[in-house]
């Protein structure tokens, strides 16, 4: 089966099938303190509580749930800043599969400490000066595992998009009709999973890619047509969605069903988690932040009375927290 | 209809009937840090998540959408040290109602604030010094308000018992035939409710209350088959659960369906606390995290493999959760 092509539908439901008892089926959470911030309702969708603390278990389960036998055998190897090295790290072991994670020796201390936890063994290096895509290369050449991309793989998108299946059953359930749905974006595989999930199952949802300033690659490679990257590869505390730039797979997916991109600062996603502390009662990363502050804080950028923004991760350490608290 | 009187199972599905759609079906969370702690299957439901952020916004609803017209004209007042004032407020304002709430001028801020943005009237009283009772019987006297008690009442008991019917199902869908359900208890509204809608829904889920040290009347009520009263008023961070002593009708309850009582320390509530947002990313206030303290730290007091926690709140000031983090 080829793997580097978008799902269909049909992918994305068996997807859903294998991991239906596995994943969460997270709440949409609302709250009035929320609704008068934006001046319209806001839904948030709460990535955060997923096992492991993310969306990303979704993706990490749907493409190790499918591996053939010879192939699970030989292992998993990821590279991921955390959250994705957390999903492979937890679908793996709970299915018997000896995985491996390149992390970025900057990656948030509970990351790593967790994705070894999971039992995971970690393999570290320098975010500024190494390849991540080079590595794990050579660790499968080296090794024989096969590859569990973050983004840019037929089956983890479409583990991501099962998020998408699940808001489209959830706004049907609250009677909300049109929306935009904010998304925080790094590669884009939760983006792009939940635009194709939701342009055939809920075609009054409409997905925005969200992101913070200084890394908006999507948001200009959306706006011009062109494949742009971000010029930094450091220095925003959104550590979840700074990559690169987008996937092969994922872009063309975007532009095909997204709006235009939102961007944000960092301060605005300290605030989102403060709210989201103080009214919602979840813990929010600041990458899974951005598209709650989106919501709240950019409410020009969106029309209609209500607006569904995801909360991708929950993967925090308690110093930073505590800061924001401190705000 | 008789509001003096323990709910039957009839009320409390007629409860959830009226609930349905309003209150949010809280999710039940686990991770295998949390059971590693333990030493057996941890599940917490979320009760912090729910709409005013705690279980008590059930309770208010059933008894206010209960209420005849002519009762509803008047209006409400509760007396709360903060939760059952945010569901009552919250459920009465949804519902057109005015509502009064009477205050401990002790509560944490952010309950107090809460309360009246949610658009009810807040009258402050001292806890050591005043009767909340009495205040509440001087103003239905001179207003004719409803009294709306925070657990001595038919569809208030009938309304939390709703986290039992959820309980029970959502243990059904993992497969727990047998286990002890842990629940933060105060004045016991939520804890003889669910133990009244476990008694015939899941006979296999055993309710056993968790209070704070020097708070432990229930505990100490049910193993002398007095009705015990604590002998303080304040002196723990647990402020949704320091009430004097149980209910007339909650009491015989949990006498008839709960096992014995479990007594934590405040800093054991703290640790479980940042365990929540450390392993499951949610908010918990420090009475609302006794039932979880006691299945992570007190495993000797249980048996079987899985054990299931309420957190019955979320409302705790950032100052103090910030304290906790730092412990």
């Amino acid at each position: 089966m080829a793997i580097d092509v978008a799902p269909t539908l049909t992918d994305i439901h068996a997807a859903a099938a294998r991991i239906d008892g596995r994943a969460l089926r997270t709440p949409l959470l609302q709250s009035p303190f929320l609704d008068a911030i934006a001046g319209r309702r806001v839904f948030l969708k709460t990535e955060c509580l997923q096992h492991t603390g993310s969306f990303k278990f979704r993706g990490g389960w749907s493409a190790i749930s499918n591996l053939s036998p010879q192939d699970a055998a030989r292992g998993v190897v990821a590279f991921s800043s955390g959250n994705h090295a957390q999903g492979v790290a937890n679908a793996a072991a709970q299915q018997g599969i000896k995985a491996t994670i390149l992390m970025p020796a900057d990656s948030p201390a509970i990351k790593i400490a967790n994705t070894k936890s999971y039992g995971a063994e970690v393999v570290l290096f320098d975010r500024a000066t190494q390849s991540r895509e080079d590595l794990a290369a050579e660790f499968v050449a080296r090794t024989g595992a096969v590859l569990i991309p973050p983004f840019d793989h037929t089956d983890v998108i479409a583990g991501q998009a099962t998020v998408g299946l699940e808001i489209a059953e959830q706004a049907q359930e609250l009677g909300i009709q049109k929306a935009d749905v904010l998304i925080p974006c790094g590669g884009g595989g939760l983006t792009a999973g939940v635009g194709l999930a939701m342009a055939e199952t809920a075609p009054g949802l409409r997905t925005r890619p969200v992101e913070p300033t200084g890394f908006d690659d999507v948001a200009r490679s959306l706006a011009t047509g062109e494949h742009c990257e971000n010029s930094q590869r450091t220095g925003s505390i959104c550590d979840a969605i700074i990559s690169p730039t987008a996937g092969d797979i994922t872009l063309p997916v975007m532009r095909a069903h997204c709006g235009p991109g939102v961007v944000v600062t960092d301060d605005d996603a300290r605030r989102a988690m403060r709210v989201a502390f103080e009214r919602l009662h979840v813990v929010i990363e600041p990458g899974g932040a951005v598209a709650l502050a989106a919501a709240l804080f950019y409410p020009q950028e969106f029309d209609g009375d209500a607006v569904i923004a995801i909360a991708s991760g929950g993967n925090v350490d308690a110093q930073l927290f505590q800061s924001v608290l401190s705000d």
